[in-house]
């Protein structure tokens, strides 16, 4: 087992670009970019698990169905979740095997299909609000809100979109071969896309649900899991700011979890984007953590040694 | 460590069958029954490695780019049969997590998402005849044949459909964490589809490439990975048998390798179909396995206990 552990959260852009339509080269050089800098982290002396966002990824896989439908059946959220896991494995683990090898680290890469546990009676079951899939039209929303009760909103400007609940993830079921995996020196690609979440019935049977966990939550489970010394999540951004976009917009470069609390309940760090990572990150720390680290991509492995990017410590 | 090992090959219909249309209920559905009989064989003091076709599963994935191709970019065959050991891994696991659950067997399950090595010079390359993906008609297949390259065949009375090589697997590239993984007791599910192959490149660089990896081959050479005791092909028949679908077709009970090897040479196993099966058999116990079966479905765990299908030994 290596000296320190780090759990890598990569955002779904990290690998597919708003501006980028999607190819499969295009993903492979994003992977590529990503697995450099992790590459250069687990040199350092890192034991290293990484999760992923799918956002696009899933997207794109909802949207094929929904194109097909008339001919093959569309399958559920649930297991198109496992498609973009299986996917983005994929990729991410042949570029990691790559990058490793060449920067001379010598470790097995696996990616762990992952389930993630969450309570049927979550209250974010009561209110969907995570968009997911394609637009539609407010004709096409108001059929499927009928026959398939799924919820729509409206997003202004651009049509309606499926939303489903985002409940918070309370164990990884695949815990012990991730954890198995890593002590053995492996570089494990799990969760992905927040892994795809299961609620357990009578007598612990699990059945798949149509919603999609946070991957910051699910990546701070993941850091509690493997005993991570570091959480590190990268973004779009190279550091959280105050007044994000505002006037006065003010980047922190490091923060407790106290100060993180307080910008959080005065509203700096909104729900769909820093907000999450925040919150991911307090938790990490408060279950024992060291360090959390919010950053750009590009800035990965600085970042992780504490010159770029914002750490958040107790 | 189990007493016994085996390594388990369903066979993609076990999961979705011709007549069926594909839904994610018929294919939970399917996978449940399977996953009993695979529980029954755990509750025997085996330990398990399972590997599965996905000729319909792939075949879907890729009808559904197709279709949706002016909209959003094709995946290639190695991202699709990735995508479809997400899916169908998700299915086998949480299936398997209940019914093992259900006969009171208490181990992990996990799917580890697996590429398969394979020889760039492997003369299969030379000619593709593996049969993937949606039907095309003579004018639709002339283009794909200019524009994308893709070999086409013409089958009688359906249309044309695109063939790629079936390169034979030399080794896995996550073997590592596969032996470990068994090795502590899990239920593995690996190289589904015949894992996702590809070749290494100047430096031991790895690149997926657009072929099918027979899951037989790569069953024997998990089972010879793992060091099982027992190979089982599970297939749609409950013997193999002589004479196939012509008059005096023989049920064969059991038979060494040499005589294996003769009805093979006579042609008495068809290369699409049971060839591969024995092949696989007879190279998993020319490298020291202890039997080969080959039997139903509805009859593996019959079958490994050498009361039904077709058993060969060295």
């Amino acid at each position: 087992m290596p000296g320190k552990a780090v759990v890598i959260a990569l955002g779904g852009n990290a690998i597919l670009q708003h501006r980028e339509t999607g190819t499969a080269e295009e993903q492979s050089a994003n992977v590529r970019r990503a697995s450099r800098q992790i590459a250069a982290i687990a040199a350092g002396g890192y034991g290293v698990v990484i999760t992923h966002g799918n956002g696009p990824q899933v997207g794109d896989i909802l949207l094929k169905n929904e194109i097909a439908k008339d001919i093959l059946p569309p399958m559920p959220l649930d297991v198109c979740g496992a498609e973009s896991q299986g996917m983005i494995g994929y990729l991410l683990q042949q570029s990691m095997q790559e990058v490793l090898l060449a920067a001379g680290v010598d470790c097995p890469v696996a990616t762990v299909l992952t389930q993630t546990l969450v309570e049927g009676n979550d209250p974010a079951f009561g209110r969907p609000e995570k968009p997911i899939g394609p637009y539609y039209t407010a004709m096409q929303a108001r059929k499927l809100q009928e026959e398939q009760g799924w919820r729509m909103v409206q997003i202004p400007g651009q049509g309606y979109r499926r939303v489903v609940p985002s409940p918070r993830p309370i164990g990884l079921v695949e815990e012990e071969a991730i954890v198995r995996l890593f002590s053995a020196g492996a570089v494990v690609i799990a969760a992905g896309g927040g892994g795809v979440p299961v609620v357990a019935g009578p007598g612990g049977i699990l059945r798949g649900v149509e919603a999609v966990v946070d991957k910051d939550y699910t990546a701070a489970l993941l850091a509690q899991l493997v005993g991570a010394d570091d959480l590190l999540i990268l973004t779009d951004v190279e550091r959280v700011a105050l007044n994000y976009g505002r006037p006065g917009q003010q980047e922190i470069h490091e923060m407790t979890v106290a100060e993180a609390r307080e910008h959080l309940a005065a509203g700096q760090f909104p729900p769909g984007s820093m907000g999450p990572k925040i919150e991911a990150a307090i938790g990490f720390l408060e279950s024992g953590g060291e360090r959390a680290t919010i950053a750009s991509l590009e800035q990965a492995s600085s970042a992780l040694a504490g010159q770029a990017g914002t750490r958040i410590c107790r």
